[in-house]
C-alpha cells in the first residue's frame, strides 16, 4: 500500500463514521502524505511575518500612511498586533522579518534583519526592484527556512504587513492569472469608493506601463513587493524541506502565484487557512483549485488567519495519532 | 454609552482596520454584551455530551447498531473518541450526560447520571416520552447548569451521542420550522441511497400518525429525544444565567429550536459553531437567521464541531483584551 492507502485506512478505521472528520480528515492525509508518515506532527510551528514598504505608497493607494508599516513593526515587537495575541494563544513562535522597511529598527529578537533595501520603488515610475534585489529577496527567504529547519520547525505560517501591498498583490494577480485588473483590485485595508476608484484607476496605469509577457520572476521584480519576493524564496525552500505551509490571506497567496508558477508541486505542501474579505482573493483560490478552511471574513492580513487556522490544522493530526479505532475501542462498525 | 457602544468602540480603537477581524469583533461584542463586560472571558468552558438511546433505531433509521450509542460512551470514558481528542487539546472540559442510554454503565467522574429512562419509545408507535418524563429530562439539564455555574463556568459546548437521533432532530426541524419532512431528512452517519429512502419513508409515517399542532414542549414529547430533552433544558437555563453556548451540528440545533420556540432570547447567547455536512442543517440556521462559524464538511456531532470551534472563540475574546489600541502603540489611524 502507498503512505496515501495507509493514511487513509488508517483514518477510516477510527471510532467515527467513514468521512464524518470532512476537511479535517483531509488535512490528516495531506500532512501524513508531505511528511511520510502515519503520524504526522506539527512541530515547534513559526509564524513569519515579512514587512516592506512600498514606493507606490506615495500614490495613496493605501487608505494608511506609509509610516504605518515601521510603526507596525514596532507594535509587533512589543506585542500588541492581532498577530501577537494569536500567537501567543496558539503556541506559534512569532519573527518579523524586515525585507524592506524604510525605518532604522533597534536590535531585537524577534526581528530578523534581511533589509534588501528601505522600501520598493514607485512602479508608476519604474520597476519595483533590479532584477539583483529581487534573486536577493529570494535568496535571502530561502535562507531563512534553513535556519528553521535546524531549529525543528515543521510548520510555517506566512504572514506580512506593508502599507501598499495589497497593490502589489493585485498586479502579481492580474499578470500571473490573467485577469482583467479591475477584478484583482479591492479596498485593502479600508478604502471608500472614491479610494477604490483611485487605486483602480494607479494599477491600471502601472500594468498599462508594463504591458508586456513576462517570467514570473520578472513580474515579481517589477511590482514588488519586497516582503513579497522574500516569502516567495522562503515558500519555495519550505516546499523542498517537506514543511507544511500555513497560507495566510490576499498578499500570502498572491506570494504562492509566483511560487506556484515556478513550481506546480508546491500545492501539496499549502494549507490555505482564510479566505481574505479582500475581494479577489476568492479568484485566486478558484485559479489555484484550492479551497480556504476558514472564513471568518477577516481582511487583516499579519499571518492572522494562518494564526487562528493552526488549532484546525492540529486537530488534524490529533485525531489521527489519538483516536482509538473501531478494534481497540470494541465499537460496531457493521452496517445493520 | 450602552455597553455595546463601548465595546464598539474598544474594538474599533485596536491597531487594525475597522472591522478587520470579521466574525472575531461579532463574537467579542456578542460576549461582551452577554457578560456586561469590556473584558469579556471564557471561564472553565464544558462540553456535556447529552446521550441516549432512540427505540425508532429498531426500524433501521441508521446505519448503525443501537448498541453503538452504549459503546461510543464508554470510548468516552476511555478517552478514545474524537470528542476527546479535541476537548484535551483545547482545554475543555469533558461530560458525559447519559440521559436514556440503553445500557447500566458503572459510576465513573466523567459521566454524569441522568437517566430518564431506557432509550425513547418506537414513535412509530406512541410518543417517544410521557410528558412526566419529558419534564424531567429538562428539569434535569436545567439542574446541571446550576452545578457549572456554582464551579465557575461561564461557556457550555453542546454536543450529543444516540444512534437514531437525527431522525428525532429531523422530526423537530419539521414541526417547529413547518418545513416538509423530505428536506428535513439527511444521511445521517452514512446512509446510502437505499438507506436514506427507508429513513424518509419512516420518518413520514411517523409525521403523519401525530399530524396535529402542538406547544413546543409537545412536539419535544412526542418526538425524543431524551438526549435532545435534556439538552434543550440546560440550554434554556444556561442561557438565563448568562453563559456562552456553543451550539455544535444537526442535533443540537434540534434543541434550540425547541429551546427558541420557548424563548427567542436565547439567540444572543448562542454562537453556532460549525454548519454540518447533514442536509438540513443549513436550513435550520437559516430559519434560525444565524451563521455558523465553520464549515469543516464535518458529521460527527458528540460536539465534535463546538469543541473545534472554541479556539476561535477564545480569539475574539483573546483580542478585545490584549491588543494595543492605536493611541498606546503609537499607530497612526489618520486617512491621509
Amino acid at each position: 500500500m502507498t503512505i496515501k492507502e495507509q493514511l487513509q485506512q488508517k483514518i477510516d478505521n477510527k471510532t467515527k463514521p467513514v468521512g464524518s472528520l470532512g476537511r479535517l480528515e483531509k488535512i490528516a492525509l495531506q500532512i501524513g502524505e508531505i511528511q511520510n508518515s502515519l503520524t504526522p506532527e506539527i512541530s515547534r510551528p513559526v509564524m513569519l511575518v515579512f514587512a516592506a514598504d512600498h514606493g507606490l505608497a506615495d500614490e495613496g493607494v493605501s487608505p494608511f500612511p506609509k509610516e504605518v508599516t515601521s510603526q507596525m513593526v514596532l507594535n509587533f515587537l512589543n506585542g500588541g498586533a492581532a498577530i501577537n495575541v494569536f500567537c501567543r494563544q496558539n503556541n506559534i513562535i512569532l519573527k518579523v522579518v524586515d525585507a524592506g522597511v524604510d525605518f532604522d529598527f533597534e536590535e531585537n529578537n524577534d526581528l530578523i534583519n534581511a533589509k534588501i533595501k528601505r522600501g520598493t520603488n514607485n512602479i508608476l515610475q519604474k520597476p519595483a526592484m533590479s532584477s539583483d534585489e529581487c534573486k536577493r529577496a529570494l535568496a535571502k527567504g530561502k535562507e531563512l527556512i534553513e535556519e528553521l529547519l535546524e531549529k525543528g520547525s515543521n510548520t510555517i505560517g506566512f504572514g506580512e504587513m506593508g502599507i501598499g501591498n495589497t497593490s502589489s498583490a493585485s498586479l502579481l494577480m492580474h499578470k500571473i492569472c490573467n485577469i482583467p485588473i479591475d477584478e484583482c483590485v479591492g479596498r485593502g485595508t479600508g478604502h471608500n469608493n472614491e479610494g477604490l476608484l483611485k487605486k483602480k484607476k494607479v494599477l491600471q496605469q502601472v500594468s498599462n506601463k508594463f504591458d508586456h509577457k513576462d517570467t514570473p520572476i520578472e513580474i515579481l521584480t517589477t511590482f514588488g513587493g519586497l516582503e513579497i519576493a522574500m516569502m516567495t524564496g522562503a515558500m519555495l525552500r519550505a516546499a523542498e524541506k517537506n514543511f507544511v505551509l500555513l497560507i495566510d490571506g490576499f498578499i500570502a497567496t498572491s506570494a504562492i502565484l509566483v511560487a506556484h508558477a515556478l513550481n506546480k508541486d508546491i500545492l501539496k505542501n499549502c494549507i490555505f487557512c482564510h479566505q481574505s474579505g479582500e475581494q479577489g482573493h476568492k479568484r485566486m483560490l478558484e485559479y489555484l483549485g484550492v479551497d480556504a478552511l476558514l472564513n471568518l471574513e477577516m481582511r487583516l492580513g499579519e499571518g492572522s488567519g494562518a494564526a487562528i487556522a493552526l488549532p484546525v490544522v492540529q486537530a488534524a493530526v490529533n485525531f489521527i495519532n489519538e483516536m482509538a479505532s473501531f478494534e481497540s475501542a470494541g465499537v460496531s462498525n457493521k452496517e445493520q
